[in-house]
């Protein structure tokens, strides 16, 4: 049970409403999820997180579907149990198979390998991978 | 400095410099860098390792580029430094462009922040992002 | 389900129970919440425990609300859903209201946003963020 | 050396001299630091990040001190050298003295050790520490 | 809820199967745990992870009690349920204890708490400690 | 540069030196490193964290070279750069070899691997390895 009750539609003031309704208005759904019926106590923080979200994961030099994948690829290896299944949903409406999530959890786990050999040994970076600015 | 002593190819036994000769084939580069001369003193978990890296970082469901961009995701998530500047460079090479990088850690950033926001309230799963088996 | 079972006052021995009532008795409680009955089946572990939790709490340069809403904090950050719960309801018993929450979870997320983008980037730290001992 | 070439005042565009301007004046400093000329590089990303920090940070129900003493915490926990630098050297500038800060990374440590053993003893949650809504 | 189907061996193809038999001839059991029947999604994965957990926790200069408890300690600091539910049952079929276990965890406690300590006030590392090849 | 500055034996208080005295007596060494000499700043956090290192990392169900491992194996995981070095240091004085460091790291690279597989499906906990108390 989340810590904070949920602020539904019905009960919310208009500075959460206007933000419920962008929310639905983009997404095309009825109801907003419960992250943002949680937020919603705060709604300066409701509005800033909502334009963020909406803001870095519009089209841009990446499209929607790799950075859906991204964030669920940070989420695993955070462990956020709501944020994987959030995401791993919002990826899957993007398009991605399930052949594309069995891959991005492979280079998730490979990752989180590598970085603990390379931690682990304190590996020396190459100069090659530095970056060069002349 | 690393932990363990990098075994150049000069040094090298038999198994490692079979490993050597793959790693600089496929990347078409004259030497390997510091990462597998460190693992090398584990012959079994050089060779592993390199497996595991040709294997599921090569094009399949997902292309090469957008694997190494979710590889850079987590490293940064992770601080690992050196996996950072390694990854980053393989990135640039498949043609990350600066732009790319930085919609990459924007959308890392902000699943770090709101990863702690679902824990740190602890909001309930919505049923609809259940996976439903039926 | 815990891991192993809990050890109830009517159960334990008498370096425990000298444990629980030193908990009980400073808190003002009847029982002692789960955590302690889990540590009770390493005696040593459970004394020292509680008695760095009794002394890095109490009231210092910091008083016990900041310290309290600092553990949140971390909690949140390494998603122990244990903690969180615990030090919430802690916190709360101290004073934290649900905007100061707001603002705990807020500072939160954003500190592990900007440490993404700080690591992901491998920023330069400032020669004026250097300590200076001369 | 970061990863991406510093965005001096005097190489800046508009949007992004915008951004400094306002960080010089709010801080009362000659030139912003490094984080910043690294985040220039997307100017969108530089804004939205700016203005979260000003917000966020600024006083509400927390005051300052305590929001940076929490920012510590969390940079010391995921292992931020840049921000651990920056957010103590601000925490300091608020009024955080030495015996202040050993607390803050007290409180940390004793966090990230008993956050360890309750996961790992998967410790069940208490039915007094859940929130109830009734 | 998993969030894709469990691959039950009567709908498995022979990849998959080859690899169920291979665990429940090496394991003595008579069906693979939920893991397994999560990553036959992809068989690749299946046979690449399932090679590498059967090589890797083998006898070697370590015995396999000694590498689950440090599974153990890895999955009590990243928070993975499962891992610590699985790897716990490994450990004590290899003989661990519960005072065993005890020490597994105060001393993943201890190292979780110093490793912030140490990272939160940047201690230098001591030349002695620095790794010397000469 | 560590954060604070070092506290030698020639400036310390008698509390202070008391702890000095007795790390070097046990150790056998001329001088504390330099960890020690930090949390010098606060001479209750430094005897609290000398005696629980003393106590956690002394023989008990587990050798101290085991302890010593698991501690390595969380300082890779967790990338505390002074933990990884002065650890790995007191492994190699109880006689961990450069076979047994190789292991240590591929059990923590595993296990970092395979904690995100079973994260990022949202594996369910078999019921075989679920605690039972009856």
């Amino acid at each position: 049970m989340s810590l904070v009750r949920h602020v539904e539609y019905a009960d919310a003031g208009p500075e959460v409403r206007a933000v419920y309704d962008e929310i639905m208005a983009l997404r095309n759904v009825a109801a907003v999820n419960n992250f943002w019926k949680v937020l919603a106590h705060d709604p300066a923080l409701l509005r800033r997180t909502w334009e963020e979200v909406r803001d870095v994961m519009a089209p841009g030099a990446l499209d929607p579907l790799t950075k859906e994948m991204i964030y669920v690829a940070v989420s695993a290896t955070n462990n956020c149990e709501y944020c994987t299944h959030s995401h791993t949903a919002s990826a899957r409406k993007q398009g991605m198979s399930d052949a594309m999530l069995a891959e991005v959890l492979a280079v998730t786990a490979l990752a989180n390998k590598t970085n603990r050999l390379a931690n682990g040994y304190r590996v020396d970076v190459d100069d090659a991978f530095k970056p060069r600015f002349d």
